[in-house]
């Protein structure tokens, strides 16, 4: 044993429809110590995704399903204060996939290794590696440059603009020069989407509640049509740009975070119909088989940041004991930008 | 004029829901004689294609609308008995957009000189070229190679695989080394794919009538999942196919029949979000984009007919008067393969 002492979330049962606290349970328990190749990370923010809620599911999937009674995992971002791996140092901050815990056992396999990178701190603060410069942010640059093929000056429309991959999605489109749309649930969020994010109009979506409406206010905000849409979100948000779609447009499906908690099959988009007579391209995509883009995006990124052209938002909650509520806020817009818990100290050596 | 008179088929009225007899009329109206650049045809087979009832419908398209009280055009097949135009000689066989009467008057503006070509009678019956070889095998060659991105040995599905595409496509994809299930309504279709087309297995989706039926019927039949869905058909038959697809599917959108006709919006698929997790590219086209193919197509057609690897099955009818029933027949599965219509001798001249 390390002599240390971890508290960790763990999937209780599996929820049905939209899940509850009581899908969860604390526990704390030993740290083993590490053995050789292992070593160990005191967490200081650990990441709450929309994707997570998939993982709650026990079906095959492209990542295998969480198991009950054992501790969830998902992005996290610390400082090692224990090592018996050679590349990692006691000091190093490392990024793992290790969270929902406050201190990480990170293994010798391969696997453990693959997911695992250490992160400069002296870039961004270290929380930003799980977001803008981390998967969120690798989310945003895969799904908009490569699956998108987005060309310069072409109009976009990204729903959940506000959101982890939202806001950076939005800014690489005026950073190649294109017009943007952004919706996000409120006037806030608006308001930061138009004054930091330079996305050129903005939805309140819970404004334009209806297909009809929302259909409506796009065409108002962009009438010449959409060339690519960056789909988070689903439900009326898909409909209403399909039917605002230009000739040769693409549809990035990111995510439909509307219907992850659905117990019934949401409504499809009935206007599909439209990918026919204007060859419009619909195509999803996960960010860990674009994992070959990280170094172009992280140059990329580095670059707009010193420039001034890259901004975000986040919203911290403290303590791990606030992780399962976190989760469950990203269902309600709770979060404005990427959703971080903080389980620890920044520095813990 | 030219002493000649020509039995036209024109739209009375926009049809709502299923078009009917009382949406055409029958009006027989003298030809002029051709000014200089100008030609006469006398049709020999008029095309009716299930697209023409999105141009019934006044809305901006990929094609205009057609006007009411003019005569209907679509693809026709015919020899030349007049001419003014030095490239086209009487006796000549071509084919052009003026179907929907017996006799046309091609014009010698751009327009009418991009949609006309001279056919090969010594390659296939003069019909063919208004199926197989034409627009309908065109569509299925672009649709499932580039549009699909087709390689070989994967398992593709194909809706309608009877029909005038679908029974291209099926070809093609068993030319390219494929496992191929198609569907269609009857047994006899489904028996002529397999013997005739070469189509590993098919589906009678009459007797599959539920999303769950035919998703499980799917399932048993390729039970490692498609690669590639040729859409033709819309509703339960794109629900299923999401449902079978394997990880970086493509599914070609080229017709969606069963939903050209509804007076509501049909239900879209509610599984789109399997997009997602499988990276599934759903694309759709128009094959007026890609006559660039034209070339390769009919080089690889007349390869696969030479070698007969090629076959397809035609449904003609007798008549100009017959011409509103033969499309009204597209919508019932009355064809069986091309639906033709014959509207004048084979020889003219």
């Amino acid at each position: 044993m390390s002599n240390l002492k971890s508290k960790e979330i763990r999937l209780k049962s599996r929820p049905d429809g939209m899940p509850s606290k009581a899908n969860f349970d604390l526990v704390e328990v030993p740290v083993p110590a590490p053995k050789a190749g292992e070593f160990i990370v005191r967490n200081a923010y650990m990441s709450v995704d929309p994707y997570m809620r998939g993982r709650m599911v026990d079906r095959e999937s492209y990542v295998p399903p969480f198991q009950i009674g054992e501790a969830l995992t998902g992005g996290a971002v610390g400082q090692v204060i224990e090592s018996q791996n050679p590349s990692y140092k006691v000091g190093d901050y490392v990024q793992h996939m290790l969270g929902w815990r406050e201190i990480a056992l990170i293994g010798s396999d391969p696997m453990s290794a693959m997911a695992t990178m250490k992160v400069d701190p002296s870039i961004a603060p270290i929380q930003s590696y799980l977001g803008a410069l981390g998967m969120p942010g690798l989310t945003a640059y895969a799904g908009l440059l490569r699956i998108g093929a987005l060309k310069e000056g072409e109009t976009v429309f990204v729903s959940a603009a506000s959101g982890a991959v939202g806001a950076i999605v939005c800014q690489i489109a005026k950073n190649k020069g294109c017009f943007v749309v952004g919706s996000a649930g409120s006037d806030d969020k608006c308001q930061w989407l138009k004054d930091k994010a330079r996305v050129d109009a903005t939805i309140n979506y819970k404004k334009f509640a209806t297909e009809e409406a929302l259909t409506a206010e796009l065409k108002r905000l962009a009438p010449k049509g959409i060339d690519v849409y960056f789909e988070n979100v689903g439900g009326i948000h898909l409909t209403a740009a399909l039917s605002n779609m230009r000739a040769k447009g693409r549809v990035v499906m990111c995510g439909m975070i509307e219907q992850y908690n659905n117990t019934a099959p949401a409504p499809g988009p009935w206007n599909i119909i439209m990918t026919i007579p204007l060859g419009l391209r619909i195509e999803g995509f996960v960010v860990s088989n674009h994992f070959d883009l990280m170094g172009d995006f992280l140059r990329d990124m580095g670059q707009w940041i010193k420039a001034g052209k890259m901004t975000w938002h986040e919203t911290i909650v403290d303590g791990i004991e606030t992780a399962p509520e976190a989760f469950l806020g990203l269902f309600k817009g709770a979060n404005f930008g990427k959703m971080l818990v903080r389980v620890g100290p920044d520095k813990a050596v």
